[in-house]
């Protein structure tokens, strides 16, 4: 974790969460690089698409919809860029399941309003804040020209974590402790418990 | 339409289109500038989940999925510039029905592929150059600051336009004229024949 924890600007992320990614999901992941490169690929997609839907959803909110658009802006960007690097490594862009991660914490999402914009944008905050953390690690194990890129996305990963988390604190108007712990939980039981498939923010392999 | 008339750079946009908007909905739209604006605002959104579905569907078309990606930023771009003005206008943003036109032309596309993808690319090329022409014609007929903000648009709108048609060609990879031409009918028809809600690609209103 050199990047973050040598002094980085993201000391707050690592704060944040409940527990580190083991190092046996690092080793997986230096090790099926190509599956990394596409499902982060698609994540950032994913991550544009849930910004996106909230703007459709909460037009009478003007803060949320300047900072939600700039950011799905940001991780088009992201994608981009990614995408960029896996035709100059030769990765091939396929079609692949997305991971149990991010389908699961949303599936924990109330369905109420404001309830839902709440937990919508606390679960924003914890899958920022666990992407910049493996982005920290991969930088050690990936190989160039990947652990530049990724060197590059931790800052604006942690920025993005710290508006998601801002947003939620004052959309709710109130404490939102509750909710947060019950997402961080389960962050940590879908990053410690083995996983059949790999992906960016999959469990350690069983 | 002085903008686009006057040597402006979209003066193929005119030669594409199979009709002028009518006078009568530029009336219409000065007397609308509320709703004007909150329906741009949602078709800029529209346009840029147009472009991301497309990133979801079409992996392995990697010049789709550049320019695409690109569009989508620049529309999400645009909604902030809509959306801001709107804010300095004092103009709510309230949930509002989207018009017929997008969506009729939308179900015309044909389920399979490629037919998909290119008729949809098609559509694009046709939305894009409307909307093109349209802001040539707002550009006299509402007030400062919306005027100068369209005047700057019509150039990406112009762009926009001509990356779809070029998309739609090389995906096809041969003739895509029947197609167009079916699409451009339906425009002229959407365009030309009275509309029961002023929007921003509505008809003439009754």
């Amino acid at each position: 974790m050199n990047a973050l924890a040598g002094g980085g600007a993201a000391t707050d992320v690592l704060d944040f969460l409940p527990c580190r990614t083991p190092s046996s999901w690092f080793d997986e992941a230096r090790d099926n690089l190509p599956l990394l490169l596409v499902d982060h690929a698609n994540c950032e997609k994913k991550a544009a698409s849930t910004a996106l839907g909230m703007l459709y959803r909460y037009v009478d909110r003007p803060e949320l919809l300047y900072r939600l658009s700039r950011l799905a802006r940001e991780e088009l960007r992201h994608f981009e860029q990614v995408h960029a690097l896996m035709q100059r490594l030769g990765i091939e862009y396929r079609q692949i399941s997305s991971s149990r991660y991010a389908a699961t914490l949303m599936g924990r999402v109330r369905r109420d309003e404001p309830g839902r914009l709440i937990d919508t944008l606390l679960v924003g905050a914890v899958v920022e804040a666990r992407s910049c953390e493996r982005f920290a690690g991969l930088v050690d194990v990936v190989p160039e020209p990947v652990a530049t890129l990724y060197r590059g996305l931790l800052a604006s990963e942690a920025r993005h974590f710290r508006h998601y988390l801002g947003l939620a604190h004052r959309c709710a108007g109130g404490d939102t402790s509750d909710r947060l712990q019950a997402f961080l939980e389960l962050d940590a039981e879908l990053v410690t418990s083995t996983d059949a498939e790999f992906r960016f923010h999959s469990g350690p392999p069983g």
